[in-house]
């Protein structure tokens, strides 16, 4: 048994809870409310001196923080890291690009716009921007290939650049632009169970 | 033999370099200048598509990007990544807090600092309280420890961290406030065979 300490508007922690629903890893979702500043408390610090979320907590004590070093470890030997060397590598190069280059625009615009509401105008015009880039960079990616690592199943770096992709549109950005990234989301949204997000929101606009 | 692009001025370069020679991997190393915008030119987003040094060539043709995946890939297999699984994790939860919390305020500033020729008043004062922060994280951890990550040999952690904590007086960043941090740069140096940046530093201060 896994205690992940979570907060359930937060794409990061929702990568921990995919992988652990996927390979039927026993755990307790322990709510973790980042806006009312739940991760900053002497407790909260205590299990993960880096105070944020998502962090996992095993019954001997120990705890790993850092999404995607949590989402490593549950899935090693599992189906979602390729065996072959060099195509796991690719797979990280994707886990560190999303924490780089996609997570610091995408999410963090979401943020600003759905948390904190800011008005567009109030949010640096460079995250658009870099957004937008890194949805053009998966596009790029995607074209041709089902998953974004290329080979033929879903692997670690699908559901960690899933988590915000598919909420991007929170965000102000407009998937419906890369068509092969939106075929992608539902595609991993099928392979995880999860309801089909963007086909209901198209709906609702 | 491998060919790795880089840029001299860049830490997450030089990454892939203590690493290839540390292990000893036959490498070439193509100088690649961002100042001059040679990460955006046709032929090198042939190489990398995400636009960015370090990337590195293999001599069949495949490439690979992103600093602490080309350096796991590098390093798979020898002691500079433990063999448990769960220090394995740990040296990962480090990587990935680097790539995040931690170049992102101390590479940005330093950047923005030596090579832009920003002033003070110029950047944006969150970064300086970021890499505070971090460098203070960093403080709490090598409290007791000889390495970043705890056990008793450097790690990828160590090294991922060294690239940029070494640089951080660069970016306006006083290193001596954080004592064992500073005897850790000094640790890795020795262990890496680097010359003693920060006792250089201090004397010419």
């Amino acid at each position: 048994m896994i205690r992940i300490y979570g907060d359930s508007i937060s794409g990061n922690c929702l990568k921990v809870k995919w992988v652990a629903e996927r390979l039927s890893i026993d755990h307790d979702w322990v709510e973790i409310d980042i806006l009312k500043g739940e991760t900053n408390t002497d407790s909260f610090l205590t299990i993960n001196p880096f105070g944020q979320v998502p962090v996992v907590a095993f019954d001997d004590g120990r705890t790993l923080a850092q999404s995607n070093a949590i989402i490593t470890y549950l899935a090693e030997g599992s189906d979602l890291i390729p065996e072959e060397a060099f195509e796991r590598a690719k797979v990280l190069e994707w886990m560190f690009w999303e924490q780089y280059s996609h997570e610091t625009a995408i999410a963090v615009r979401r943020f600003q716009k759905l948390y904190l509401k800011k008005n567009d105008d109030e949010i640096d015009p460079h995250l658009m921007a870099k957004g937008r880039r890194a949805l053009g960079r998966m596009e790029l990616a995607l074209l041709g290939n089902d998953w974004i690592a290329g080979g033929e199943a879903m692997t670690l770096a699908d559901i960690s650049l899933l988590a915000y992709t598919r909420l991007a549109h929170e965000g102000g950005f407009d998937v419906s632009e890369f068509p092969a990234v939106h075929g992608w989301i539902a595609r991993c949204e099928r392979e995880l169970g999860l309801p089909h997000l963007h086909e209901v929101t198209d709906v609702q606009v």
